[in-house]
């Protein structure tokens, strides 16, 4: 018998960022038929806390450190105010969905990033996926949302990359169910020229994903979505999707489909 | 057959704002055998949040209002930072806890405050308890940690009463389960005398409760918790206690038994 089909969806910043972009993404959510699992980033709103509560931002080689006061400010603006906001805007579009963290029914196990030349801080690094009781939420007809927040089972909350976090629920999950992952940010796909928006690269596999990197056109922060891509489909995951908002209503062709 | 126990239990703030005194409740709560179920307050952290950003407290009557501002910093207090601290603590503690708003599989729903005399803003009166999910959750051995916020299905989240909240999800899983519902506080219960910490009143019928209010004995800040205490009890709770934290380790014979 072939296994069920969960897809597994995650927004960006940029999408989080603008409340119309937002609600009309999750309308878009609420009515896929599957059962469906979101994942979110953080967005603008936890710098426009810090700043407001007059946290200046640590970074190191361009990377925000999580110290002990962002680590507070990003469970309080990701798992608190986002979480809970997606979560009831789904509620509203009729979607059963439940807001949850790592540490909720420890969905996700992870260790603090193991200092090697930088301390990144209350960083972690995913171990483990739950992926019994989020099988029992799916059974019962509730939508998962994941806010990018995990925890060491030892009482520290950890600041996870949401990315990492999409694809080690997908690769969790792959177990049970046929997983179809969907990267969701601004852009059509993985583009040929940054400068063309529509200039989407609709196929990459591994070699060609290497001729691109080679070439320097995926370069910077795609490097580490790729590598979380070609991570999921080498661990399990059926299909892994780059592409805006309408990737999710499927009503576009233009986006960019994964392959080993 | 008799129906399973399950154990409702309310923190108030002060045992959140003192660390090491939260941490040793939810060592002693993760130690409770039955099925369970915690329900925390605020405490002092969303005025400290909001006077570092430079909020000010609105109050009428002596009563905080909660205008828009002030729900997204609650949220991001109690539902982000706090629900998922004592989560993760109770992780630590083997508990297999999952923080939850009353959003999260429309786990409890609400309406914002009809307005008579005073506009309480985004203050939530709830209308529902999802006790399917709940007791799904419970059959799955986690352990549901409630914050004060509901939602109105609409997409917007509503500050609500602690003490309510654990009384209406104490009556709402009455269906299913014999309840128990423990109110625990800074002191070992009722007292006769405010300035005789150890004056506890053991027990309090409703015949008893009117003498008390009659006599100011019973003032203040108690009535709506002895409120939220009988209304429980009339709508199907088998038992409501009332006492500090030694009650959850049934360490104590000190505390205050209401009934009706």
């Amino acid at each position: 018998m072939s296994k069920q089909i969960v897809q597994i969806v995650k927004i960006g910043g940029n999408v989080i960022n603008n409340e119309e972009a937002l609600n009309s993404f999750l309308k878009d959510f609420s009515e896929i038929s599957e059962p469906k699992i979101l994942v979110h980033g953080g967005g603008r709103k936890a710098t426009e806390v810090s700043s407001a509560m007059g946290l200046e931002p640590k970074m190191i080689n361009g990377r925000r450190v999580t110290d002990e006061a962002t680590v507070e400010v990003v469970t309080m603006v990701y798992a608190g105010l986002l979480n809970k906001k997606i979560t009831a805007k789904l509620q509203s579009f009729g979607c059963n969905a439940m807001g949850l963290s790592g540490a909720d029914a420890n969905c996700i196990l992870a260790h603090k990033r193991i200092v090697k030349d930088i301390d990144y801080g209350f960083a972690g690094d995913v171990d483990a996926i739950n992926s019994e009781i989020i099988d029992v939420l799916l059974q019962n007809k509730v939508t998962p949302v994941f806010c990018a927040i995990t925890h060491d089972k030892n009482g520290q909350l950890l600041n996870t990359n949401a990315d990492t976090i999409a694809s080690e629920v997908a690769i969790g999950m792959s177990k049970l169910y046929t997983t179809e992952l969907n990267f969701v940010f601004e852009l059509k796909g993985v583009l040929e020229s940054i400068d063309d928006k529509d200039s989407v690269i609709t196929a990459i596999n591994s070699e060609k994903y290497e001729q691109l990197v080679a070439a320097g056109i995926i370069a910077d922060g795609m490097l580490p979505k790729m590598h979380n891509c070609f991570n999921a489909l080498q661990k399990g995951v059926s299909k892994v999707k780059i592409g805006d908002a309408s990737l999710v209503k499927n009503s576009t062709k233009l986006y960019t489909t994964l392959s080993l």
